[in-house]
């Protein structure tokens, strides 16, 4: 099947003024916007977004767990249509481009397409997933997961938010609980566009992030117990000082990882001291270790390596270590064939780009076991996201979208 | 001035009911005791201590901070006083002894000399300190402070509980605010006996400790900032982890400390990481460093070091440290001649005796700037203190109040 000419480019300017017109949905306090799953405003965004889809032809479908489906048919009835998208629901203090430029990456190609008439074999679909950001219904990718089958969809309805509403009610509420069976749609591939997150990228001035895989993860949360003991009247070698063992561990933590560079990451975020007073010695730590690594083998050493050293070090200072998973996921291995096709096009594009890891989890992580799928990542300002001064250039933007939009056109075999 | 014989003792099952009875008033959840200075609690525990020293004989007095004082006239009017004490106020959560046996034992001298018939040149006044804890009006030792001259009076009067509320306010609404003015008696001397509040005395199988000082002290509160990122996509070099700066200052805290073995202590007790997430890295954390000894010279050599050597620390990680010092007094020294007396009661008493030095701050640590001073310990199980669990043994107690008796008596000059 014939690739894209090089000269194929989407409307960068009319893609910037769709993403800006989405942010006005929901507007944070500083800029960026709070526009979280299943709200009133997360209803606005979507009927915007099936206005502009049906103003490009689409015809539109909205599955049980609320994902739309906005579909440009192909040429050939029978084949499998080739999907692209990501979600438009924001952090509660999120930027305007976590996943609202993968959904309308996916439009821009659409209207591009229809701008120079060109067809397609396979029908192409442009997704927007429900609650991607776990915020407000954790976890995150929550419905893509059920459409991956990874989740039940009577657990996903029954969930509550911080006010005890339930998942499946805020969806009717909204208005877009859809009839079609979630996950009954069969994908040829799958595409998704989505900003960095992280700082690489523009660290190496390079427009276009290969995505080849996604990190797997382990979340460990230990329980450091020592004895809670007067700081001024207990003398050292008495001490059985909890903080003393989180000292310990975060550093172990972080040398574990440096062992694998630069396939494996490593840190303590979460921590909580007790009682946390200043003239008390802490009695007890817990906090939780995320460790990430594409590679399967290295993510398990790391956590056997952990395991077995804790305790010794704990131990050496009189206390106590309980450790437990309460996270995990393996490392997600995008499909080669849907990897190459990105690679190819920024190649084609003369964009510069790298394979790169992703280091968050998204739609495509899930969408990858049950077809093949890739993504593409475009650099964003000091690697700053989740949060309102999240930041892109609109060639950044425009880039990412290019090389999109050869991937599903190759993939959806563009006709002659 | 003669000695009292060896066969001096007071009455321990006596002075045991009593501290019994005054439990039974602001009875804790667990066994030990709620009593906060200026509750209603306070001034019924207040009041049935009167009511004991009006039966022994005693005229009370009542200064402006609610500092109660009972008086056993001595043969010579013009004599200035012994004063022998501690406060009977409680931490939220506390135990039955701590203050309250300091109190309870005073008051046990005076019906020991009254039942044996035993006068003394001076008087012997037992005094009831107002708010030595300061859990609900920072800070503690604060009556006692005042009487020193160390803060003043009408600032004591504007502390706010957690309520609002005024200690003033506070003071004169449960009825105990009196008259006289604050500090303006003088004392021949000051005793105090107080539990350990820490693990030395019971593991050397020790009755008395000796207080020969109090430990200075030096808070330092940090705050490390280094960059909140993503725990997935931020790559190992690139971290600015603030987590990282804690875990290699609480190390450098204890290293510091162990260099002055066996009189200095370092720990850290207080520490919150922001934002304190399992998926992101530590932007900032904020810690109190705890360093005490009875040595000056050691304590600000302690504070020296850490100035000098974690920002270098820091530095290194990516990170930046601020350091304040938020809490601050220098180590006092008891006065010879009192802690002698104390030392030679209990060796006449042929109780197991060491010097030690306390750990925590006491209205004694006050009272010695403008009296000489000097303080009994008796053991508590386990080291164990402000927790309800805080126990003593009866021989305990009784022990440490016959060297108390003893060290007042012959400070008050006994009589043939």
């Amino acid at each position: 099947m014939p690739a894209p000419g090089e000269n194929l480019k989407i409307n960068g300017e009319r893609l910037w003024d769709s993403l800006m017109d989405m942010a006005r949905i929901g507007p944070g306090v500083a800029g960026g916007n709070n526009r979280q799953t299943l709200t009133d405003e997360d209803g606005e965004g979507r009927a915007l977004f099936r206005k502009w889809c049906e103003a490009a032809g689409c015809e539109m479908g909205l599955d049980q767990m609320g994902n739309m489906f906005a579909t440009r048919p192909g040429t050939d009835p029978d084949a499998l249509p080739v999907f692209v998208g990501s979600h438009l629901d924001t952090q509660p203090t999120g930027g305007k481009y976590d996943g609202v430029l993968g959904v309308l990456g996916g439009l821009e190609i659409v209207r591009t397409l229809n701008d120079l008439g060109i067809r397609t074999k396979r029908p192409i679909v442009v997704i927007n997933w429900t609650n991607e950001e776990g915020t407000r219904y954790a976890p995150p990718m929550l419905a893509s997961g059920v459409f991956a089958g990874v989740h039940a969809q009577d657990w996903a309805y029954g969930l509550t938010d911080a006010e005890g509403k339930r998942f499946g009610d805020e969806l009717e509420r909204i208005g877009w609980r859809g009839e079609e069976e979630v996950g009954a749609r069969r994908m040829h591939a799958y595409f998704e566009l989505h900003i960095e997150q992280g700082p690489i990228l523009e660290a190496e001035e390079c427009d276009i992030g290969v995505v080849t895989h996604g990190q797997g993860l382990r979340w460990i949360e230990c329980r450091i117990r020592g004895k809670e003991s007067h700081t001024g009247s207990t003398p050292m070698r008495m001490r059985r000082n909890a903080g003393r063992g989180l000292a310990q561990i975060t550093e172990l933590v972080h040398e574990v990882a440096m062992k694998h560079q630069p396939n494996a990451v490593g840190a303590i975020g979460h921590v909580d001291v007790y009682p946390n007073s200043r003239n008390i010695i802490p009695g007890r730590v817990v906090c939780t270790i995320d460790f990430r690594s594409h590679v399967l083998e290295t993510l398990e050493g790391m956590v056997a390596e952990v395991r077995e050293k804790a305790p010794a070090l704990c131990e050496a200072l009189g206390c106590e270590i309980e450790m437990e998973i309460v996270g995990s996921f393996d490392p997600p291995e995008f499909h080669h064939g849907c990897v190459r096709a990105v690679r190819d096009a920024a190649e084609r594009l003369g964009y510069s780009h790298m394979d790169i890891v992703s280091g968050a989890g998204h739609d495509a992580c899930w969408i990858n076991m049950v077809a093949p799928a890739a993504m593409v990542m475009c650099p964003c300002v000091d690697g700053l996201s989740h949060n309102e001064a999240e930041e892109i250039t609109p060639e950044w933007a425009a880039r990412g979208c290019d090389v999109l939009c050869h991937a599903v056109v190759e993939s959806a075999e563009l006709l002659d």
